[in-house]
Formats: C-alpha cells, structure tokens, sequence
C-alpha cells in the first residue's frame, strides 16, 4: 500500500510539471474541514469550478494520482500556516517518523522527496532534522529559483520565532581555502570549482597545460601536508596494510604515460538543448591531455598482498576531500583492470613534471587510462579491494546511463553498469559555433578520443550538415595499440565553396574498434545528461 | 607521365559509368588511322554528330581524362579486329610487357585495370598472359553480365582459332567437394559458399545449431584427412618448431567458450540500399553463435617459444583452402592479443560438441572471441609470428573500412587498419520487414553483440522511427566482464497504438562502454559494405 501510495504521487508529481493550472485549482478547493486521510474521495468535494481542470489531469496520470496529490497539496496549503519548535523538527528525521528540513524560517516536510532527490537520498538525509543552509553553501547550484519552487511544495509551517537564529551548524565557508584558478577557464560552478578551458586554447597544445585543465571538483579542495601525508592501502587477508608516505610511493618504479582524462559530462549543454537534464553545462572542454607520472597501481597493490582472483573484485578509491559530515568521495574501478600491467593505472604525483596541482589531487591521484574522469580520485586516502563496486554515491548514484525513456521518476540506478570505458567522442574547435568566417578557405580544428585505450583511426568533416564528408589530417602522435590513451588532436583545410553564405559544420570520429559517433544527441538523451557524444555541429556565416 | 596518363584513365573510367552515351560516340569517331599515341589532339577529329557529347564529358572529367578515354576506346574498337596467337598472348603477363588475358575466344590487354581489380591485383595476375576460366569458375560471381561489360571494354582482338582450344589449365569444378548443406540457409553465392539462416530461425536459439550457422567461405571447401592432418606452428628463433597431429591438439588443456562469429558484411544489404558496394549482399544473418572447445593459442605459442615482445608482432595463420595457384586463405591478429590468457583464442577442434563441420573448419579453425569473423581461419594449416601483419589480399586489401568519401578510384588500402574488433551491432529478427502484423499486442525479437568482449547492456526498441523508445528485456545468459564474447537475444512485448495502420521499428544497442550504433547508413557508407552498424529499420503494415 505504501509503494502503491508513493508511485501515485510519483506519477502526480510529472503530472504537476505539464500541468500547472490544476495545482492551483486544488489549493482553492481545500477547505479547513479536509481530513488527512488518503483515501478520501476528493473527487466529489471540488467546486464546479475546477472539474474541468481535473477531468484533464484524471485522464493525463490516472484516478489514483489524483486522489493523493490533491491530499498532498491540500496538506501543505493547510500546513503552512502551523508553528513548530526546532525540538519538533528534530525529531523528524528518519523514514518512521517523517523527515523534515528548515530554510530560513520555514519547515519542509521532505519524507517523500528523500528517495528521488537528484543527489541522492544519503546527501539529503544528512540535514534530516535540521537546516540546509550548511549542505547548500557545500552545494551552491541548490540557491536556484526552480530549486526554491520544488522545495516550497514540501513546506509544512513556520519555525517557532525564538528558534530561528542562525544554525548551530558550522556554516563557514569550506571553499575558502579553494586554490587560485586561471582566469581563461570558463566556470560552470564556483563551489564545487568545476571550469573547463575554452575551447580555442583547448586544441593550442596537445599537452593540456597545467592551469588550464579542465577542473571537476565534487567537494571542497582539501589543503594536505605532503610531510605528514599518508597513502593507506588495506591488505590482503593474511597481508599487512600499508600506509605509504611520498617518499614511500616514490620507491615504486616510476612510470610515465599520456592520458586524456574526459568528464562523462563534457559537451552536455548540447543534450540539454533536446530536453532538460540535471548536470553542470559543460560544453567541449571538459577534456584534456596530461602527461602522468607515479607509481604502477599494480605494484602497490603486489605489496600489500593482491592477486587476481576468479570471483569478481573491485579496488575502492577514497579521496581525502569531505563533506561537513566527513563523507568522502568514491569511486572503483575492476580489479582485473587495476592489476594488469598493461592497463597502465597509476598512483600519480606528478602532472606534465610538475607536482599535481591542488585542483588535481595533490599529492595523489588514481589515473585510469581510458576510463572517465569521475574515477580518477583525486587527493587519494585509501584504497581497498571490495567484493562489491565503491557504495559512494558517485559510484553508485551517478555516472550511468539510462534510456531517453527513462525519467527521474522512473530511474532505477541499480539497472545500469557504472560508466567506466567510455565511448568514441570528436570536437571540434575552430571555428565556434555563430562565427563568422571570410570566404575561400577554412581551417577546421578538433581533437578525438576513444576510451578503452582504442585509437581513433579516422575523424571524418562535413561542411554540409552531414550529406558529404572528407578525412581530417590527424596529429602525429604515436599511437600504441591497445594503449590508445590520447587524444588525436586534427585539422582540415577546406574550400568554402563559393556563394555559400553559412556551413554547417559537423565532425565525427572512428576508433580501432570501427565504433563511430551516432548522428543526433535526442536518441542518447538521458537524465544525467551523460555520454554526449553525437556528431559534433557546428553553425558558422561566411562574410560576404 | 605514365602516372598521370594512369589518373586520366582512372578518372575516365568514372565517367565512363555517368556518361554511357559518349562513349559509344566515341567509337563512331574513331577511324583506321588513328595512331596509338596518347598525345594525339583527338578532340579535333570528331566528326560533327559527336560534339556535343563530348562537350558534357569534358566538362564532367576535365580535358586530360577525354583525350587519354578516347584514345583507349579507339585503340580497343580498332584492335578488336586483330587476331592474336596463344604464344603472343602469353608473352604479355607482366607491367613492362603488359598483361592481356583471354576469354573463350576473346583477347583483352588489362594492363591499366590490375591495379583497380576489385579483387585485387595480385589475384588478376595469377591468370596473366593465359585464359580467365580457371579463376572465373573459381570466382563465379564474375559471372554476371556487368563483369562481362567492363570486361569487353578492354577488348583488343580475337584469339587465332586453331590456338582457341580447351584451356589447358584444369577447369573441372574445384567446388564438386564443397558439403550438402542445409535447405533452410540463404545462399548469396554458391561458389565459394556463402549463407546466411532466415531471420526467424536465427534467434530461435542462443547457440545456433551447426547445420544452420552461417557460413562464409571464400575458396573451395578442402577434404582434409583426419588421421594425416598436421598444424605447423613456426617455432620462435632458438626454438622447435612444431608439427602437430589432433591427437597432440587434444594434449594441450581443453578449453570451452561461447563465442559469436559475426562478417564484417552483415546487414550489408542495408548499406546497398545508400549506394553500390562490392560485396555478397548479406541481410541480418551473416552472425551466429556456438560453443568452441580446443587447445588455446596461447599454450600452443608457449610449446613452441614464443613470448610477448616489445615490438609489435602478429600471429600469422594460413588456411588449408586454397586457389588453382596454391594461394591459400590467410589472416592474422596482434601477438598481444594471442599470447593473452584472458583473450581466450583458440585453436578449435569442437563446435558445439561435434568435430567442426567442413564448411566450419574441420578439422581445425582459429576462433578470436570479440574480433571479426575474417580473422578466424579455417582449415587451419599453418600458424607463424612475423613481424608485419599477414600479407594476404584479405588482411590488407579487404575487411578495412573507409570513409563515406572514398571510392575505388581513390581507395588507399593502407590507409586504414585492418578490422579485428567490431562496433556494436544489433538487428530485429520479429517482425520482419514488409510483414502485416494483428493489431494489439506485438512481440519483437532480435539480436545485439559487441566486439572486444563488451557486453550489450541495453537494447532500445521504437516503433515510431526512434522518437520515443522502450528498453528491451535481455535473456539471461551470464557475460563475464571484460569476455563477454557471445550475444544477448532479446524481445520487447509492446502494445500496437490503437488506429496505427503501419508501425517503423528501429532497434539499437548499447555496450558495456556506452558505445552505440549509428542513426543511419549513410555516414558510415563505405565502399566494400562492411561494418554496416546504423539502427535496424523494420517497416510493418498492420492489419484492420
């Protein structure tokens, strides 16, 4: 009965968005005598008014929905105006008991919110009882209109006036201690730092320079001690654990490698421009080129007593970045693909030959060629071999893709594989979407990549929207087989031809496994906005 | 000069298929004093009827491609008059002589053709100086009037009749041996074999059955002897090298795995529809799957020296099927992928619990879980590491893909790699294409793989084109990470919209990399119809 109670206001709650004119009318058929029981026949207690607009919501999600989002709505109108001591919300925060929240001066009841907020139920249950300020400063995007409008919803009542003083809950700013970042970096969020180079720099070098790399920051930059840092690899049974200083890690032999790390969210402004999707508005850049060095993952792990097994394994990344409630970020990746030597993972402390960069994880970092950037934990604190994938959120809440069907309503995380390999991806650079060129001859510049260490073979250029292609020169780049990790980065010099007073410039890549980029962005839509790797295109007018 | 002399002709020759109309003004132009050289201002000795013809023509392909065309037309329409001894015809079979061949009691002087012999030109210049019967009953798709056409332009004079006799090379039907097969199997050619199981029979079963398990053969099927059959592996420098019978075969551990053989030609009737291709005209069928059991390559390498190396190398195979010539099948992969334990190649003696079929390989095929079918060799004679990959036509002058932009007129075989792993493929087996469905409910079957061990994680059915999708319900069979070498079968049981007179379904997989299949056909074109991978598009009609 409650699942069947929860999937009503589900559905309601998709009604609600195409359908704003019928909440409305529900609040003015509340009147003070409505019971709070969810069966009520609510059908029969709304004014003559409002029955069309309820006929045209009956028929969109069903009797059933109806019926518990109007005693929803009805609830809350009633609610509002009730008072509660801060003793009153506290003890609201657990699922028996209801979970409540404070903004400000005002009480949300968020009992039925908590298992489909976008960030996950375990972020929102840690302000159960209490007030979110301290979670929204860590969490900043929250201090948006139609986030404020989604939480008005859920309010109950006031705060009792001589409780609503300043949360005792730490709410300095835990970004302050935030690095000095390079001013050419487009930021897409301030707190978390996640900024990505534009894309005109992007493709300058093949080497991605140090302060220009694109920076995906999930939580405040911690500030560590390289002296007094300590690297803890838990054993093997039988084995002892390791706590590894620098200097300790420096002892492993050092291994070099080029690695393109790309964010499983880059070019996800263009999905959102078929629909909707919850996520930072990276454009093209977050993705660049580093040349990697550290400790082989497979020789700390040789020492602490790790062998492949036939079972299923996972090695666990914990990075020493927090939450005010000391959760860490996560994230694992396969056993098989951390102990095999030629899969190249490593414990890096250098980047380009510098010590990593703050926003890059000093002292340490997990690379894993190959695979998307939200496994590479950075500030790394632990590692440890599970039987199970990371329980993080990021691990487990996010980072996969699901069908364009799928919505935050029906999305079932644990029906798809973490992402891991990711997919042929292409760019282009130059020019920019809306430019103006001069007429003759253009010159088209991107980069490509391929996870899995797949090389991309070919990137294919179309001036015409896609009718007719020709090859791009590629860089010279060694390329190792099976160890493809870099991107290529490309050009071509093409005729504009005559007359033409705009292109429609469209790049797609091929990598050594012949995979190719999918022609349109909606049939790869997905809620997270994730694995944005159709055609890239391009609109430009040549000048006449 | 001869290079560009050979672009004239090349570039004429593409003409000549836009334009058929001149060319026959062409011959009316020509007259028995026209010289053979090159240089000759024909364009000033066409008779009046013919100019405006010309005209078109020059303007299509530029004035050096005309006069070189129309100096190669009047020399075949003059010198098909001569008559030629088997002695002068045989002293043309090399480039400094130039090569002609006969046909019944016809001579051509192919000379500019074996470069751009579709087939490549190694395998023209086995019939140089001699007749083409012997490769043509070989070859018996060149039995086909558009062969004949192209043929007939090369055409300089007629044999003497007393030389015109039965060729003395063996023409006897080298496919007289070939096996009986299966009445249910699509042929697309019967020499060499090629088949195909219909759509419903093919996802009737997760292992298809031998009998009906598709069946690409480019030679005569050899009847290989059992008790006499030997492997030779080339030993490594210093080492034996091994001469092995079955029963050493069986020696080595037993290895059993599930694996899908897919041609790089399925679906590649599909592409055909985009434009032309050369190619056996493959429908959704040219895939199937079985158990393999045998000795794995890699214990087989270890007997006999070799180890993984730093340069690259390739593990070379030869078939025991072979040309008139003795030019046997040949393929290779990387030796990386062969030494690797994880990567389960096999030397394959059992298909399905039954000694390989002949058309399967007996006594002995390769099979490389995750990589192209044209790798697997059959009838496997001769296993070497070398330095370069095999030089056989098939390894480097076909099973390569290109872009949409490239013709044979322009096609650079060493531009691309080889195919080993392919992209990820699926296709609908139920309903098919044209069929009249009941209205109300409709089952929808098909079939989704990936290449290089990646498992399919999801499959998307539409029955709108692909503007809104369902997920489809996969079969249960375990995939192993990272070895997930066999397909998923899959249905959906979806509701027919009420008043829907016709229904567009279009099915799409995704791998375990996020990697999906392209939108359409025509982007990914290319000019031998291989890696056909765009969305399957069945149209149904449905009943009233």
């Amino acid at each position: 009965m409650l699942l069947l109670q929860r999937n009503m206001v589900l559905g309601l709650r998709q009604a609600c968005r195409l359908q704003s004119a019928p909440s409305r009318l529900c609040i003015q058929t509340c009147s003070a005598n409505d019971s709070f029981q969810l069966q009520r026949p609510n059908l029969t207690s709304g004014g003559n008014s409002s029955t069309g607009g309820w006929k045209v919501m009956g028929t969109l999600v069903g009797l059933g929905a109806v019926l518990a989002y109007h005693d929803h709505r009805c609830r809350a109108a009633q609610d509002s105006q009730r008072v509660y001591t801060k003793e009153e919300v506290s003890s609201h925060s657990n699922s028996e008991t209801g979970i409540w929240v404070t903004l400000g001066s005002e009480v949300f009841d968020v009992t039925e919110f908590v298992d489909i907020h976008p960030g996950g139920s375990s972020k929102l249950m840690l302000a159960a009882g209490g007030p979110l300020e301290p979670f929204w400063s860590l969490y900043a995007f929250h201090n948006q209109p139609h986030v404020r409008e989604l939480l008005a919803q859920y309010k109950i009542g006031e705060l009792n006036p001589k409780d609503n003083v300043t949360p005792t809950l730490e709410t300095s700013d835990p970004y302050a201690n935030d690095p000095v970042r390079h001013p050419a970096l487009k930021v897409n969020s301030q707190r978390p730092f996640n900024a990505e180079p534009p894309p005109e720099l992007l493709t300058e070098n093949y080497i991605t320079p140090n302060s220009i790399f694109f920076t995906r920051n999930h939580l405040p930059v911690p500030n560590l001690d390289p002296d007094t840092y300590r690297l803890h690899v838990v054993g093997a049974p039988g084995s002892q654990s390791l706590s590894l200083s620098l200097d300790d890690l420096y002892k492993f032999p050092k291994h070099e490698i080029t690695v393109t790390l790309q964010c499983a969210g880059n070019r996800r402004s263009e999905m959102t421009q078929v629909k909707e999707v919850k996520g930072l508005e990276w454009k093209t850049g977050a993705i660049s080129t580093a040349r990697w060095s550290g400790a082989r993952l497979c020789d700390v792990l040789a020492q602490a007593g790790h062998r492949l097994c036939q079972t299923e394994a996972h090695v666990c990344f914990e990075g020493l970045d927090s939450d005010p409630t000391g959760t860490a970020y996560g994230a694992s990746i396969p056993l098989a693909r951390a102990l095999d030597p030629e899969a190249e993972v490593l414990l890096a402390y250098e980047m380009n030959g510098q010590p990593l960069p703050r926003d890059h994880g000093f002292p340490v970092r997990v690379v894993v060629p190959g695979v998307v950037g939200a496994r590479h934990v950075k500030w790394l604190g632990k590692v440890s071999v599970e039987t199970e994938e990371s329980h993080s959120h990021w691990q487990r809440r996010d980072y996969k893709g699901f069908s364009p069907s799928v919505d935050w309503d029906t999305v079932d995380f644990d029906s798809a594989p973490s992402i891991q390999e990711l997919p042929v991806q292409s760019a282009i650079t130059e020019p920019q979407d809306g430019e103006t060129i001069e007429p003759g001859e253009v010159t088209i510049k991107g980069y490509a990549w391929s996870g899995g260490g797949r090389a991309v073979i070919r990137v294919d250029v179309s001036l015409d929207g896609g009718l007719t292609w020709q090859a791009a020169e590629l860089d010279a780049e060694e390329q190792r087989p099976r160890k493809a990790w870099a991107w290529r980065l490309w050009q071509l010099q093409a005729s504009v031809p005559a007359g033409q007073k705009e292109l429609n410039i469209v790049c797609k890549a091929v990598d050594d496994s012949y995979n190719v980029q999918p022609d349109t962005m909606a049939p790869i839509w997905n809620l997270r906005g994730v694995l944005s790797n159709a055609w890239h295109r391009v609109h430009v007018h040549v000048a006449t």
